[in-house]
């Protein structure tokens, strides 16, 4: 039994779960197989080792934990950081919020440094506290790339540069979960200590991987951590790794295959090029909703979100309810606006393995409910700007026959 | 290795073969099993039973043959008619020419009707040949139901009315592979003798099944007919349907279970919804064509296919490059122009399962490549024309959670 | 690229992960979805209320966590005790072990009961530390139902008439993962107050999913309990269920899918026929280990495990040459001798979807490796006991065509 | 919906339709695909290629027919050879005698030559004929390499010997529907006109491909064949070859690639190996039936087959009742005996993607069967004479991890 059931494709949208390519779904249409057996370890050799370059980095470990981007947040902090320790940590949305709850059932002292919705950090007080902190009490700062609430993209490279001016020990913790794999993402070269990620958000796989990839100074510091944890900790991991069987409990058989096709397309298009692409899909998206003439949540174009972009409604009219008829009407998954923004935004994702017509499709969608919920949009406007973006610039497609 | 391999999906818009549901694609994927067991002959009589009312028969026989639609155009004639028959053949378009010729090549005498490409059959020589021929030496009359070449859908009815008024004998033979299950049709209201589609067409199937439905009339007619048969036999199929085992040669276990769903879906959604739903996107499909300033290959409304459009470029373009370039640019398969019309038009195939927001995504796409091209087209004046009529009527959808 | 290649299938017979039914792979081989439509709830809906069925429970709350059986042990023990709360635990083989080292890193005081490997709990001593806490100082016991490493099921009818006995408030909280929908097993009636299981055993679905199903007594607790949680707290989930959206953080999509099939299948089957099956199954295994003149692990009949079979082999061979061999020559999984029993046993796992002809086919297959690995096996004869015991009674397969 | 439902897999050991390997219905289980794309001719364009490797030729034309073996019967009369032509045909069972059968539908003038149900064919009465007609009235000699009926495998190497010694120039047409790909076949060594066979057999694909190999020899007899065919006819294949789009009407997309990947592990494990993992697993098949005190159908050593045994069992039994029970009680599918042998014997197919312990499982079930309806089979025996042979000789699987 489907649940999903209307002619034609159902048109995924949503910032997460994201659309899974055909090649990735084979490849996980398969039996278990015994995770002890020397098949296992080869696999996982490989994906251990091209796993770093979503992450860029050559130095890190990354852990591949049977869990979400929610209990990889959780092996982020209690590996690295011991009850009591301050944090700073960026409230900006609604997962930065979540994570910053779940910071404070553990225990941390959270120094939050909030945002209005629809704007990325403050940077200027990382900086003003880090120049106070000479005692260098702060143990951590804790950011999300890409607040996937409001489609706010955070500049890494300068949380770094404030971190270095301050010469400021800090760990670096990030949230990559709705960038990695989309967004430029560079561990090594911003100095990030933790970075996350989620397998069914860019690298378009089924929920149940959270990756987690840790600097040598995270490693180091777990060694000394005294936050409690099993399941998630790092040692029983690094244990099985040197032993080259490298699971400490059973791994789900189908998401590691799934994981070689996955990296295997993205490596084939080019992770760069890849990153162009969100790029392309995102700029002709916010094209669309200019022509609409509604509002992007995101409040300056230097944190416009790549990912997922959060579109302001008008006052008298209800966002859900733009979701909701998407849905039932045309098979269209949009993204609702969570808390804050409840009622006011609708999200559309564009992340993962989409396409132009694929996206064309969606805003012409997007355009039918606005007018079934009142809104007085033009047809046809949104897909001309995105269109005309589109068809001005080259696609980058695998060179194929 | 695939060789379709942009990111995102495959857009398939040619009319066939078409876009399989995922439910089918699942029900699809699995072993062999022994198709001398009980299970597959009881899974068969479903099929049969329930393979009669999408040719709206109840006194048919329906016969599933391992072959395509060319087998099963064979399949009509050899099994009815004895060589240097008189046939009244209509050709209208490529594949009423295709079918012509292999009439000819299996000895048949065919009179053929010639209408110009973009016109339906012409029934008034029809008429006139079936006045003129007292001495019933018609002994057919063949006529595609829907020519796929130029989106051209030739009334049944009219051509039942029309043998009733001379109350002439002629076995009527329909090709009705771009239409059954996607068009009104109705076997027995009719009068049609044989029916016969492919499995790969509107009901969204892998190819691999040639469906042909006989009338009882069709079966008497197999009893003299002398034409040279053996694989496209009914004799061998009716032995075996009264050992109540149903199969002479081994059939494709994949595509019982795959034809067990396709009829599942189309019979949840209703068989009439179904085919609202294709006039739906084929009146949208043609009002885009409308508003880039285009011709429909089709000339005259009564014969608009709500399974295909045929679409006529400006003499200084090539359709062949629009087909070429959608595919190589965006993904999307669009049909070619084919012998007459070959460079002249392009086809968008709207059969199957396929909803609002994919078919805007195809008329987006075909905007982004006209203007490629060098045609003046206005970006999403397609879209907007469609979407305003989509958005104006109600979708049809399986009432869900 | 797959790691496991000879040409026919690999035989799976560890105790986890087992074999995926067909139906259940086909379930799961889909796109993602959204899972805050309606869809998702809805399915979720009858995913709770079924999952009650397989724990024999109707007071219990059931959790789905997207995690393993080492996150489940993890939240079963958060959510209902506090860091230095006494807990009788006990050790009988490799993976009440682990359990029990989780249980001494997250800070109880664990209070642990050993049995020599081979044997089942201690219920004696349990009886002697129950009668001498008087002050109730112990707030738990944990119990594995089924060891996985040594072939050993515990006999939990008996803890309970213990623990009634002395009318002891103590917790109690089972490992049911490989035990849970193969052997019998009675949450309601055995007071049971915290069963847990994985995706990957019985249940036959990849690993993923780990479920957790307290019952009022150990929802009350969770309320006080101080140990330290986020990804596996029961409150965030009943949160949910309350607004029936049912997830805090994103669910499998594929799994929730694939549960659903394999719940459907469970229950067509009948879960007591389920289980007799199991019993039927290890009861020819036994019959073929007595056959060669080897000795089964557990030492007594009345621990003998329906789901899995340690097989003890002579000092002279090490049996982990024979799980590597069984591999690498006849693509037949066994599973290894666990850290005491490590080189001193292999393991035949038969959970799951199985039938007579593929433990028929292990079974040969072992006889052959033993051979390899030079033990004087008579070929045949583990074969002919099972069968003779198989043969002479009857199979309980779901009525067919 | 799943008509073979019980708990475990089926077991598969019918000579036809046989397993099919996951890899290659993962592989198969796609949407279709706009085969006037580039991509399908280029696809094809390998196929066809490798396609000559399995029957051993590089001067010989593929055809890959959508059909099934008796379509692939029919392509390669027609194309070949005219009404009236002397064929010299070989009746040794119950599917050279359905070939047969067909030739005498076709209108050609068929000289049986009939043996024994259980002897090859009768080589010394074509020496004969072929001694006798100076006139060269034979026009073409039919044989079946494999009789699937009675497991009996005639000499083609033979065929070719006499043909040359009389310098006739009669065209081999072979039927090699359960050969190819499992048996040792050499199309250009023997002289082979036209090979045949079908993608269910040992390619271990679905139904629906009927693979026609055609000579020089038999391309240039093509040109002045005047049997009727349109559908079966080679020069619309041709001509599609030459505008190197391949296709004459709409291939499965899905078989393509199914039969690229089948393609792909036959290449990998070696077509040689192949060959000879089949005659271990039919000599271990044949010391099992010895082992039961069985006949085996086949007269002489000589002919065994390796893809097929037939048993044959007391008068007192009913053969098919031995099928009907495996299949019921264990689902175990069995070849029922055909027409001349119908309740005589029971055929086990060891053809296609099996292993040693597979075939352990199903000659263990046979046992179960064989006791089950009356025969006193000692249990264990037929598995014990398999396993030593086996477990002495070294399987030949790729190279792994």
């Amino acid at each position: 039994m489907d649940y999903v059931n209307g002619p034609g494709r159902n048109h995924l949208f949503v910032p997460g779960p994201v659309n899974i390519p055909d090649q990735v779904i084979r490849a996980m249409s398969r039996n278990n197989e015994d995770y002890r057996s020397p098949a296992v370890p080869a696999l996982t050799k490989t994906l251990l080792e091209d796993v770093k370059k979503i992450f860029k980095t050559t130095s890190g470990t990354p852990f591949l934990f049977p869990t979400t981007g929610t209990g990889a947040w959780e092996s982020a902090l209690t590996n690295t950081l011991s009850p009591g320790d301050r944090i700073v940590s960026f409230l900006i949305g609604q997962f930065s919020l979540l994570w910053i709850d779940q910071q404070q059932r553990l225990n941390f002292n959270v120094d939050v440094v909030e945002s209005e919705w629809g704007q990325g950090a403050n940077l200027d007080v990382l900086a003003t506290k880090l120049a106070d902190d000479k005692a260098h009490t702060i143990k951590a700062i804790c950011i999300v790339h890409n607040e996937t609430a409001t489609g706010v993209t955070n500049n890494l490279a300068t949380v770094r540069k404030i971190l270095d001016h301050y010469q400021h020990p800090a760990l670096l913790l990030v949230d990559g979960v709705s960038s990695i794999c989309a967004l430029d993402f560079r561990m090594d070269d911003w100095g990030v200590d933790v970075a996350l990620t989620g397998s069914q958000k860019a690298l378009s796989l089924p929920t149940g991987i959270g990756i987690v990839c840790a600097s040598p100074r995270a490693i180091e510091a777990s060694e000394s951590a005294k936050s409690v944890r099993v399941f998630f900790d790092w040692k029983d991991y690094l244990k099985f790794y040197k032993l080259g069987t490298y699971w400490p409990y059973t791994p789900s058989i189908q998401l590691l295959y799934g994981l070689r096709a996955a990296l295997d397309l993205l490596f084939e298009e080019g992770l760069d090029n890849v990153i162009i692409r969100h790029n392309r899909l995102a700029t002709a998206t916010r094209l669309a909703v200019e022509a609409w003439g509604l509002k992007n949540c995101t409040q300056k174009e230097e944190w416009h979100s790549d990912t997922v972009t959060a579109v302001v409604v008008p006052a008298y009219i209800d966002s859900s309810e733009i979701v909701r008829r998407a849905w039932k009407r045309y098979n269209l998954s949009l993204g609702l606006g969570l808390n804050k923004v409840a009622g006011k935004v609708f999200r559309i994702g564009h992340l993962g393995s989409l396409n132009e017509l694929q996206l064309l499709g969606c805003l012409g969608g997007v355009e039918m409910v606005l007018k079934d919920v009142g809104y007085p949009v033009k047809l046809g406007s949104g897909v001309a700007a995105a269109a005309a973006y589109l068809q001005n610039t080259t696609p980058l497609i695998p060179s194929r026959v």
